[in-house]
């Protein structure tokens, strides 16, 4: 990031893992932080880690005007009506982000409440089961991909601010549409969350515990681990093409299990030979 | 292994990650290995690696007859025509063990040809989605669950002598019935294995490939690079048990496409959330 476009302080709302992580990495960049997260302030900076001592950890939104960055790293449920609560305090603002995993909604938000000239709605693809500040590290966002996603009214220089950010984070920015990201990420993550979710299910109710699979078993169950708060407001923020992503996914099992009723071993070497042609690129 | 339980030689059949590791540790213990696999031998023990070298490499099942210990180590589909084929030369055999992942099938066979009294089914839960020789390895088996099923003439002798050998390798036996392995496995491997490739397809046919996804979806889709012919041979053998688990599965995706359909929040809490309660045990 060049010196001008620089940030000298930063306000984050949220110290999950992926807030948290921002956090741990603008400190290391000597950016001033301050941050609110009642949770986290409530377990105090001696029980959470030394590198939460040097954040300025506040008792409300409000007293996080004044800082030039402002990080939204809530669930995406609430980043809206945090940000209309946070909308008169923005005054010295230069950019305003969130790292939802949704963007439609929050891009949206941003536009009806005035904020979208300096505001860039973007998703850091870094996370995996884990969550929570105890989750969170220097480092996370090295090597990760980032889908920024311009308000109607984005100025420009704010769209370059943001890449120039992440890129000082070692993450590949790339832009794309609210639409086009939401519409990806259905399949590219939060299917494999359903799935792992479901195939969870079914072996809860099954009487199968986690200590009886391989560690191919683990590998396909480990999402399941995920948040449940989290993953709710994700699911219901995106509810259209997840439900598209998860219809594909029951005519797969619906092949696969009429190939077994028929014996039908070209079909069966036809359904995991795809998947195996697929994974191998 | 107690001394009087040890082996001077062993014949494989069969020289994929399972078959090859297995050689790889007998070698190791000092005992004599042959064994068949023409695809193996084909390639020439120089492009193979040093442990072949050491292996006896045979040309025909025949040539394995007068070894203490006779392991099939072939696809499942092809174990009980081995079997068929081995059945004249097991003159010196004290110990006939076959290592599929599926138990029913292989278990009659060796019953209805004769050789139940030596016969014990094994199953060592050690892979994941790689395949053969070039996957095998010193000890793959250390720490592993390994299923043992008797024949209903298998000599009590036999099972413990089975169970000693896995001891031997750091595996830890268990000993079912083959209708309760088959069932457990259809649960615990074979429904993750279906699951991940019925996701791999559904990724492949949205034109979504693998570098778009992240590290969770990585992780629900890596056993998609399992080996076809193995997979479709499991699949095709316990076929009414992965049934019964597929359509488990497709229950909670149908719950989970509700949930999303009403919008019902409480509904999808409660799905991840049954589904972090089970990974957490």
């Amino acid at each position: 990031m060049s010196a001008e476009d620089a940030f000298a302080s930063a306000a984050i709302l949220g110290l999950g893992l992926v807030g948290g992580s921002l956090a741990r990495d603008l400190l290391a960049r000597g950016v001033r932080v301050r941050a609110y997260d009642p949770a986290v302030a409530a377990r105090g900076a001696a029980t959470v880690g030394a590198p939460l001592a040097q954040i300025d950890l506040v008792a409300a939104p409000e007293a996080l005007a004044g800082a030039e960055l402002v990080v939204l790293a809530v669930p995406v449920s609430a980043a809206p009506a945090m940000l209309a609560v946070l909308r008169p305090h923005l005054g010295a603002a230069r950019l305003v982000l969130d790292v939802g995993s949704t963007k439609r909604s929050v891009v949206a938000a941003a536009a009806s409440l005035g904020v979208g000239e300096r505001f860039v709605g973007c998703h850091p693809l870094a996370g995996d089961h884990r969550s929570g500040w105890d989750a969170s590290r220097a480092g996370l966002f090295d090597g990760a991909r980032v889908y920024l996603c311009a308000t109607p009214s984005t100025a420009p220089d704010a769209m370059t601010r943001a890449a120039a950010l992440w890129r000082s984070l070692g993450a590949h920015p790339a832009v794309v549409t609210p639409d086009e990201h939401d519409r990806l990420v259905a399949w590219t993550s939060h299917l494999p969350q359903g799935v792992a979710s479901a195939l969870a299910n079914a072996l809860a109710l099954a009487g199968i515990p986690p200590a009886a699979l391989g560690p191919g078993g683990r590998d396909v169950t480990r999402l399941a681990g995920s948040s449940p708060e989290l993953w709710t407001a994700i699911a219901a923020d995106n509810a259209d093409f997840l439900d598209e992503a998860v219809g594909a996914m029951q005519a797969e099992l619906a092949g696969l299990r009429a190939a077994l009723a028929a014996g039908d071993r070209g079909a069966l070497e036809r359904f995991f030979g795809r998947g195996r042609g697929w994974f191998e690129g």
